[in-house]
């Protein structure tokens, strides 16, 4: 709860240069896909835009594992570090701030300012830590369900995101087929591969053999950093690809200052540049994110399927009606673009209205978050 | 020290059974590439066959990271797990022990009977741990070139290696030209890359921040079996490929019994049977191998540059005569098949005699212990 005030606090500062706010919705409690329930349930999102008198110019987008609701920020608006999906949101841009009413909402099991394990247990008036209940991209998508409704929003002209907002879009998608007009799910795909559940599961396995995770029990501001800074590390390497890595490290030794190893050990041979852009990316990572939240989006990752509930795939894709486009990523090996592809290829078989792009980038899964001009033509085939 | 003595024990007790033995080889010093000296180094190795009257009819097998001397039993010769590459061992094998005398030796720095991190330091009477020097691929080669001198041998009729394996078979190409008459290296490049560098810090992060590791100075059997086997797991990822785990796991609940995950941490919504063979994989490492050892050999793997102390590539490679076969595998993602077959076109531009051959297997790195059939018919094209 005092990670989540801060944020708020920093939010509400960053509202004096920016004039934008990050704003909370509560509600009562939200029934959870694998059992229990979770509430009162607090969403934190921004809003840019405004809604029209017919509520139906919401565009809803979706955040990967470590976002936020700050996807946009109108006062540094060119800056792809002072938002996330800031070069495809504002008056002009793709998801076109002055015709439609943009929002964006900090999952459930998040940290920026949403309920998660960080938030404090009503039953216990502490932290929830590993007592916060497994939650799923289903239950992220109900959340932001109630949060639309919230804001009178009576159709969504479109939902979008990358990675596990991917997920989240394709949730959509599939959960409330009569409210979403357009769907783009970028670099998601219908499950992801044992690999990539082996990758979430040693970066798990990292955060909690940190003796500094106590059981989840850590206090806010003394957490596992080390091991949430490795778990970080192999996330990046993930994010990236072996033709991307090598066009901006190859084998060069360490360049700039350097970064703080999260362990503090001895060298072997000196430090190649690769391993203090990791040590530097998890530094960072572990200074703003919590761990606990990362083991539990991380899980939410792992354990979407979106035919689970469904007799098969074909009965869950065949309730799709928005008009859907799917975007891999060449060079993408935690969602290949093959499983984009062939995702894209199921909808269109059950009937669906699917279209496939590809991006034809070196820069891996994090490409969703640095093509800007690939992925604005992408998505204006919409 | 007692790690090695233990192994040692352990293998004489396999030579009631297998009439082999592994036997002992010291001599008083290594000038280090890096710098500083190793001495007194002694070679825990293994031999099958006779050594000819010309001393020309021995071959060289150089093992992968965790390996051993133990690549043959003669006493289960069927067996690919009685000895890591028993299928290629042994009379009529590809590697025909009735005609040729095989030879495999610990790398330094392993904890398989050779000077390691494990053994006992002569200036301080206890195990080196991190003050151990920094050992390189060339370290490893030097020192098997004593060994082979002091065994008698005059000629190399082949060296043969995987992985970090087939990067010293290419070394000696390099290093000693005269003296080897062919070499096979499998799944090895020039250099590895800066995902394959990536992919081992995050190995060793995990290592030292085990809090038994204790800088390196831990007792013999309390080793930070935590970060090892973290470590182990997220290398058996990269011995794999997203295709074979898909075949093998994909996304099914954990199968079999379960085994112990390495923080003993709570399961978020079940486990995966992907997880649970990453556990027991990272145990078994954990129980068997010296994390110190990891440290060190997986550190010469990253160090490891074909071109290093010559003028150029071309130049380190334009010193090999002997006839050289490189083994790419289609889906290995830690030496891609790209980055092989490139090493061998440069062999060959430079004038050597270089032949390029790939498996077409799923298997991923692993491909070179378990393709036995594919192996030995691109061997034979020798």
């Amino acid at each position: 709860m005092v990670a989540q005030l801060e944020y708020v606090q920093r939010a509400q500062t960053q509202q004096v240069q920016t004039e934008n706010e990050v704003l909370i919705f509560t509600f009562d409690q939200l029934l959870l896909q694998r059992g229990g329930r979770l509430g009162p349930v607090t969403l934190a999102y921004e809003t840019w835009g405004e809604l029209n008198a017919t509520g139906d110019n919401a565009i809803l987008i979706t955040h990967a594992l470590t976002g936020s609701s700050h996807a946009h920020d109108p006062a540094d608006p060119e800056n792809p570090k002072a938002a996330w999906w800031n070069p495809l949101i504002g008056p002009g841009k793709y998801f076109d701030t002055s015709r439609y009413f943009v929002i964006c909402a900090n999952v459930i099991g998040g940290c920026a300012g949403s309920t998660g394990p960080s938030s404090k247990n009503p039953l216990t008036d502490r932290p929830f830590g590993m007592r916060f209940p497994v939650i799923t991209i289903r239950d992220m998508v109900r959340a932001q369900h109630k949060l639309i409704k919230h804001l009178g929003v009576r159709r969504l002209a479109m939902v979008a995101g990358g990675s596990i907002g991917g997920q989240q879009a394709l949730e959509w998608a599939v959960m409330y087929p009569q409210l979403v007009e357009k769907v783009a799910v970028i670099a998601a795909s219908a499950a992801v591969s044992a690999q990539a559940i082996s990758f979430n599961e040693v970066a798990r396995q990292s955060i909690m053999a940190d003796p500094a995770w106590l059981c989840g029990d850590y206090l806010p501001g003394h957490g596992p950093a080390t091991g949430l800074s490795i778990a970080r590390m192999l996330a990046m390497i993930t994010y990236q690809s072996e033709e991307s890595m090598e066009m901006r490290f190859s084998r060069n030794p360490v360049q700039r200052e350097a970064a703080t190893a999260p362990t503090f050990s001895p060298e072997l041979g000196g430090r190649f540049d690769v391993e203090n852009y990791l040590y530097y990316q998890g530094d960072q990572l572990a200074r703003r994110f919590d761990a606990n939240s990362y083991l539990y989006i991380s899980r939410a990752m792992d354990l979407y399927d979106v035919s689970e509930g469904y007799a098969s795939l074909e009965e869950a894709l065949g309730r799709i009606r928005s008009q859907m486009i799917f975007v891999g990523i060449r060079s993408d090996f935690l969602f290949p673009a093959s499983h984009v592809r062939w995702l894209a290829d199921k909808v269109q078989m059950v009937g669906g209205n699917a279209r496939y792009v590809e991006l034809d980038s070196p820069h891996g899964h994090d490409a969703f978050l640095k093509e800007w001009d690939q992925l604005t033509e992408a998505l204006r085939q919409f």
